[in-house]
């Protein structure tokens, strides 16, 4: 069944252009498997073969209806399904069901399949990694990044939502990001985000790239709204965020960003609650997927 | 420096097209980062971080241009850099070297990351793969699957072929696979078979998926190209291999395929050369990424 | 009715897209007739005026639908319709009832019209000219060539399927053809064919164009699929075929194809059983169209 | 060399991008050929090997610019190549020379010949039937019709002008046409003239069909620019054709139209200089083509 | 209700896809509100809050479709609404209902809004120009320009039709405009005029600027359509008009424009019915806005 | 000369995609005045005919560019060009010079004019009433909506920038506002904060549409960043404003918003600097424009 998270996505726009081009990507001239398989109408089986968050459903759900195929849900969007479950189901559970034309049950299968594994993996991957800072105390959040795969920022930025951790600024005409070629460029810290407000205006949150606490506070003197901490090693990280809170308690909002190097191995001893956002591309970029098969039931 | 692999691209084309959206997809109103930083001329290094094979130039070579840069390569497409490399030069190499106004540059710089990570992440596990196989003495094909990214198939098609894989059928327009359910609804294998060439033609290669011998038989002399041979157990999968290939040995020519389940972890186990074609997606879906980044030098 | 040819395109896709295209070509800004003659609810009768094979109705039904029109077929894809059945009903017979707005049908008219003229006019010479080297003998494979309106490719290579010839191949990214200068460039026919197979890979065929049948032999042995023999004058042209057949008949398979200067004036003498395929645009570039016509009902 | 007719396509727009849409057409994915044969530059002749009037010169021009090709043209468009000046030539004369890499020099190949094939067939078609008109002595317009290719429209009714003929209305958009449908509804001929004038206003023409003189008459004093005259045989259509210019001779501006039929056969006896106008669509709709090839040059 | 002008616009066609792109525009990824609001059904009111004509009902109705939301209308396309009618309704009526899950209508509104206000403004001013031109007795026509925003000329040629007015010639292609470039270029008025006829042919008319009388004359015989009379002053503009009408009243025929400078001020002493057209783009560019607003109706 | 505001754009993306669009909507078919003005290249002068502030520069510059025209600027964006520069240069100055093939220029004519008029003209509102906001010592934020034309918000909102207002949120997926259907729906203001933020993340702010001092404190506890106070009459805004302000002075950051209503006339009696944004449409909906003009020079 298709959850509240599908409301984030409008009733009509790009992304259901897109999903027609990608059933044109697979099919750009003649489907000769569909001529010979006809059109006799059948139902099929969408399993999930791997323990993990079930994510993509809306998009999965378009293709289908582009395929003209009736479908029903059986599990619901940002539901995990645990490899007990699958053992307890053989190693496969029914998502949903399809129904129509043999032909178009197969035109809709790689495609449909494709979405919900690369969806699937990232929201299982972010969920996981979620869970495990929330068991270490963490209370901040995980937010992924803007290294997703052109072209589907959409689809990972909404896996990153359903697995549970926060998808960062979306793009660059959503919130600016301040580095040293900018502040270079303006010549202080000050200036660039005088510069940056005066064309994002006060709408478009700024965040600025700082090495050093006496940059940190220049920035948010100048109101930056985030502080990325970069390249602090250790104690010295969490001295300077510290000290930071306590600087501005009364008088600034800020949040302080920490990034990269973060992974499901080392989070343990990485996170510090001193920081309010720790993000990581590990969630989404280079990670794995959920395996999902589609078959015609045999009657 | 583009290699030979960049003549499989059309000079023109909706590839091309394809670079313009991904940019308008980071970029979809204004670029308050490129107003802050201006545009004076800066030159920046485009650096590789991991060790592996570098693919995906022309893609990134049509977002520099697209974006206005001057671009001077350093590296070969399908170059493998090695750990060594890596560490004699502290871990990050200069692959090339983009020349322009300092926002385009930025500008340039996720769209080309996120296509240059992805496409080496896939070429290397290709090449890693095709390389484990190779030194355990297999010397037929190793395949990937229509298991890609949508939006991107020629992106990861293209990446296979640089790791030194088969792209294996480029879509559903391509080669016609024959499965159980095109057996079934049209009767018998030989019908299936019959069926796809009426409309395929001579061109287009029909390929037939087996559980015995027999219908591999059937298939064959219905004039398959190629056989597919599923869910046969170990020993079994041998016997039959070679019995189709002696039984055929002077009448009729065909490949024999096995997909699914191989990794570079069974792969010494696993690989047996009465055996055309092994096939699987592990060598680009799911797989990771190789690690670029992009800086503007210091002046 | 729409025939089994239709699930040849995709329930989805660009050529969907396509016929919208092509009604915004008629309608650019306003359809002035349309706020003349008004929504009252007619019927409307799609003739066809001229003997030949009706072809192309997924298209035109996909206008209609896109037309908000109901349709009725009375005739099937790929049906011929004679001078005396024609003949029998005054000239013109009645191929499909459309029912909707009278704004609609006339809108939808001359777009619908215009491909189904195109797509039958392309079926009907294919028909024929199939017929035609039936009846003398001719057991091979009768082909178009990629020689169609750009833009059109699917409609006429489906057109030529409906009327019963090979559609060949499809693009440049189907089946490699290697010519004189693909052969110099790499050195020897092997090279080439080598080179054409370590990117296009065991799902693609290879076709080389030869001169000599030491040619076709270099070729033959490097792994061709398809030899074009090219420049043969009449008797050589059959000496070589039988030739080069028997040299391979139990060592491999390969077809044998010749192209161009097929007409059906010179059918009879041209054609012979060792040329496993004839190729020729004069079935589908160039020939003449079937006239139909579309016309609201008197009440 | 491109001729002032170039100038009515404009710098940029929908046209350049259909050449992008039919070179991807050509290659969907991958350029197979192009990797075999390499970057090295060579030029490459266009010939033309029919007689006819060379159309289409823009159109390729963009091919081959999007093609990164370099072109010098060494006829013009619209010269008409004679029979005598082809046997001069052996049968072939070079329209152009294209420069550049051999790989974008075969990817241009076929999408320029298909356009520039069915331009010049139309072109020339056009011209013959013009030329045949002006020496029976008809003095008025020879015009095309709304028959043409989807999609394909722009070049059709371009090379309608190249050959000398007149376009008619390009689109439903363009003059409104009304016939029995729309004079039925509004309930008399004035009045469907005054409902098109209401919403096609003074800028846009309005043609009206009639099949008596009293018809033509009402539609005339209605406003009608355009009266075509339907169903009107041999002697009584240009009778009614000397009434109505003599009635209106002082007080009303319009033509008088004759449409379908007209063949090159029977011209000489179809044509009478009473009527301005004869629209036909056998100068385009399945008419020829106009032969070309393009060939790299031997080195 | 949607009117009889609903007709003009095309079943399908460019303008539904621009309304998808308008939507899009307004969501280029998550709608976050409407993941907080859900898809609980509510009925929402569409108000009018300012006098004048309503127009833009096909365009809004396809953005409620395109966002899947039932709508009823109560007022019609065209209609118009007084001051006294919204004073009587408390400053605003209830011009349609929708229905359908509260996130949906919160999508649609902005994009349906921003259209219906732009459309009612023009033809609300160009309703008020016709009728106060109607009341100072001119009886012929007022037309607006080309001055239209770009990517709404459609939209905003109908709005003019819907207030009333003529949407003179719609782009470049249409009726053809020949001013002193034109001429100067080709050498005289009646040169021009031919070059213009020889590719607009018959079914497009021509028309001429000029700035003397006698230049009018040479245009008229020439065969223009319109007559543009630029820069004349005041009684001299009536005084050359009689003049032409005069001179060609039994053989030509031939209609007066006179452009710019209309304003609702002047437009009591500026009119003259010597001349057929006055074209000012007054009410369409720049001119206000209509107010309208959608509310969900409260349970 | 385009200035800084000039980097907002992206070098490639859809709007550039969409100036070719708005080509081809002035000229979907053929150019005819092109084809009679000719090639001769000729410089034109971009006129400005009334007052304003300078604005629309890149855009048109893209106009000239895609018309291969070459254009040198001589005046800059965001320039203003008072009453009195026009009158001493007679009520016009040259704002650019472009040079090339009089058909070319003519070309880009009506679109690159179109353009500059609507963005001067919203610039220009947009600088005066930021200017009599100043002079009125109103020290916070003037701020548009997004009741912007359909397609052509990137340019709205650039020209508010170029006049020196704010853009407010860019679209539905930038900042999230938080209206009494979303309050509604989820229970709670609190609720409708917490809902927003679960989705939205840190990196976009949540505004809140309230009435009652209550429901602003609820609002800013729950985290709002933005405060919108609706249907607070005189003087209560500004002790609601106030309160809040004093309230909130050492804990909490946020912005109070009023909106509507703002006018030119009734600025000087409205704007209070207890309020940090006024946001109002009449700035950028139905708003006058700037005229602009381009003619051909004379030799």
């Amino acid at each position: 069944m298709a959850s509240a998270y599908a409301n984030l996505l409008p009733a009509n726009g790009k992304w259901k252009q897109q999903i027609t081009d990608f059933l044109t990507e697979d099919v750009p001239s003649f489907d000769f498997g569909a001529f010979v398989v006809g059109n006799k109408v059948e139902t099929g089986s969408l399993y999930m073969k791997q323990a993990g968050l079930i994510c993509g459903v809306p998009f999965a759900a378009e293709v289908f209806k582009q395929c003209e195929l009736e479908v029903e849900w059986h599990y619901t969007e940002g539901q995990y399904v645990t490899e007990e479950e699958l053992k307890a189901k053989n190693g496969k559970i029914v998502v949903a069901t399809v129904k129509g034309p043999a032909s178009k049950i197969l035109l809709s299968e790689r495609t449909a399949l494709n979405l919900l594994a690369r969806a699937s993996g990232i929201a299982t991957q972010s969920h996981i990694t979620k869970k495990l800072a929330d068991e270490n105390g963490y209370t901040g959040i995980i937010a992924g990044t803007r290294k997703t795969t052109p072209g589907l920022r959409q689809l990972e930025k909404y896996s990153m939502l359903v697995g549970g951790v926060d998808t960062h600024r979306y793009d660059l005409s959503a919130m600016v990001m301040l580095k040293d070629n900018h502040i270079t460029s303006t010549g202080s810290i000050t200036k660039a985000v005088q510069s940056a407000k005066s064309v994002c205006g006060f709408a478009v949150k700024v965040e600025v790239e700082v090495s050093t606490e006496e940059d940190a506070r220049e920035a948010i003197d100048a109101g930056a709204d985030v502080i990325m901490l970069d390249n602090f090693k250790g104690d010295e990280l969490q001295k300077v965020a510290q000290s930071l809170k306590n600087h501005y308690k009364n008088s600034k909002s800020f949040l302080l960003e920490c990034s990269g190097g973060l992974t499901l191995q080392n989070l343990s001893t990485y996170l510090c609650n001193d920081i309010d956002i720790y993000s990581t591309s590990s969630i989404h970029q280079g990670c794995g997927i959920i395996d999902f098969s589609l078959k015609i039931n045999p009657n």
